[in-house]
């Protein structure tokens, strides 16, 4: 079976900016085709939008605006982790045989409709994800014993790690104290533990292994992919401290690429909320139940950038429909040694966990150069 | 390579209803499982959510919903084609080994936000889909002499054979004199040559040939699939006369299938509006250019349901994201010669054309059993 790989990546910078979502859409697509080298419009057998949102037929119109005229079209949505179902859709499509190189686009805008759950009426008004991520903060932090500080630390060092990222919207360090005196917004929970609805796109072209060394000599492979959705509903969980979908995504993942939690190299963790960070890396076997932040915190006090080198989605910003594909475009770059400031040395495996509403719903993939 | 096959389908009656758009999913889907042999909740790998509808995360709501724990799970959109676009989908994650057993359901509500063309502002204020049907009507009459009471003659039939479609919103047959004298929506364009948009949902069941064989002792199989995006704007397509996506559709559907036209048995046909049925039959080569309309006459003479047996969607009505589905369990029925009053003799082919916003975008498919 012919392998697919990344043959080239753009991205918008993440902001609060009031660009209209086809603008977004055009802008990082845009970057995209003007940086892959020998990328002709021509080429693109399929565009994939990924975003939440509600504009229609938003795949046709990109491929208008930039002179494509795919053979497959159409917009992907899965609220958090739209960006990766994209990616394993396109994914799809060419080991299938029904496309040669997928372009995806992701984007979305500050005011995203994905933000608030809507339908998960069993939680009366909190349907906000800051009550869920508050429960879990709560949970998690009784559990293990973790203190306020310790589980401060995820936004601390994300934060200082997206100051690297020119795309970042934060490009200024906190320390553990402006966390703790951020403004509480539950009990449980502080505005800095918290990533922020943005306007941002980031795009990707997938190609099967001949496309692939056309367009870059410097080719990623994508070698695992897991998925897996539990439920719609918070209240549908199993537990409040640890995430039964990222577990079942990332066995499926490191089965696939027949890697192991020991061999990743570098990843991208979906920290929406500050105590996500530690109980994806326990979830996925990286750490033993709670101590997933003593892994955050050897990262931190070493300075190696191994967890979320971008700043992850507390540094980067989170415009839903682009987290995903932004997410495995820094994996990309690390394995391919151009992640300049942020480079983990010697990166040869890296591995993607990109989730929705709280934990419902995770792809994990798996990267090799 | 293993085949992909049709395992199982769901339906639900279209109508002007006013359901919440997951009722009208979990309804479809429950008809679905219910008339699946050997079929269980644990089996399916993914479920695909076809709609226009703005909710988010109605994938991961379907499944809880219906006690589904997929792999994969998103909702794709692409206008009036979303439901073909999902089958496709499903092909491809049947085809690249991520799935065995894929459920697609597609639903929409009446008033569906796909129904306004609201990015094609270079028409001013007409974005109804009436405007370019007005313009393809007028243009397609003249340049090849056809009568109003001829272009008729495709309401006429596909209401006709509406009747038998227990699923079709309209039962009711009407006469050429019906038609002609119906509300003038537009100087080219009347109330009984458009589609009505409806509250409506259709689900399939796509399966590996190993997996559909436990499920199914009639399945049918896909052979052929084409799709072309050629625009996103009504004022980008070539001719008024003709429709260049569907052509190169059709074309890539009969090369994957080793198929010609005059192999099909049985069709269903895109009818957004009474002309497209004819320019259809005319651009995947029934037809000689303005000669669809004659085939139109000959089904409906010698009374033979080989032209959109269920109705067409003028007949049936078009809940845009569930169309392409109902479109393709129409064929898969009459292929099992289980399509009672609308069963064509000896249905061993059969083509479904499933098409968005004048033709910019289209998928033909081809099935076998």
């Amino acid at each position: 079976m012919s392998r697919v790989g990344i043959a080239g990546f753009g991205q918008t910078k993440f902001s609060e900016d009031d660009s209209k979502i086809e603008s977004v859409l055009l802008k990082t697509t845009k970057n995209l085709l003007d940086s892959t080298s020998n990328l002709s419009q021509k080429d693109i057998d399929a565009v994939l939008v990924s975003t939440n949102n509600n504009s229609k037929y938003l795949s046709a119109i990109l491929s208008e605006m930039t002179s494509i005229q795919p053979k497959i079209s159409h917009s992907i949505e899965s609220l958090c982790n739209s960006g990766t179902n994209a990616i394993v859709a396109a994914y799809s499509y060419i080991v299938s045989g029904l496309a040669e190189v997928v372009l995806i686009s992701g984007a979305e805008r500050y005011d995203s409709p994905g933000q608030i759950l809507e339908w998960d009426n069993l939680r009366g008004e909190f349907k906000h994800p800051i009550f869920w991520a508050s429960i879990f903060s709560k949970s998690y932090k009784r559990k293990y014993s973790i203190s306020d500080e310790d589980l401060a630390l995820v936004s601390v060092k994300n934060h200082k790690q997206s100051i690297h990222n020119p795309f970042a919207i934060s490009q200024k360090a906190v320390s553990i104290d402006d966390v703790l005196n951020s403004k509480k917004l539950t009990e449980d929970l502080r505005l800095l533990e918290c990533s922020r609805p943005c306007t941002g796109g980031a795009s990707i072209l997938l190609a099967s292994e001949n496309s692939c060394n056309t367009f870059t000599d410097n080719p990623v492979w994508i070698t695992g992919i897991g998925q897996k959705t539990t439920s719609a509903s918070f209240t549908k969980i199993p537990s409040f401290d640890t995430m039964e979908s990222t577990r079942q995504a990332a066995h499926s993942a490191f089965q696939m690429s027949k890697q192991k939690p020991t061999d990743i190299d570098v990843m991208e963790i979906h920290d929406a909320f500050a105590v996500c960070e530690p109980m994806a890396l326990d979830s996925m076997g990286f750490s033993t139940s709670g101590k997933g932040i003593e892994l955050v915190k050897e990262a931190y006090f070493s300075e190696n950038y191994k967890i979320s080198p971008r700043g992850g989605l507390i540094g980067s910003g989170h415009p839903l429909g682009a987290t995903g594909i932004a997410q495995t475009i820094e994996i990309t770059q690390q394995l391919q040694s151009q992640a300049e400031k942020r480079q983990v040395d010697n990166a040869k495996v890296g591995l993607v966990h990109n989730m929705s509403a709280a934990s419902t719903s995770s792809t994990v993939l798996v990267l090799e150069k």
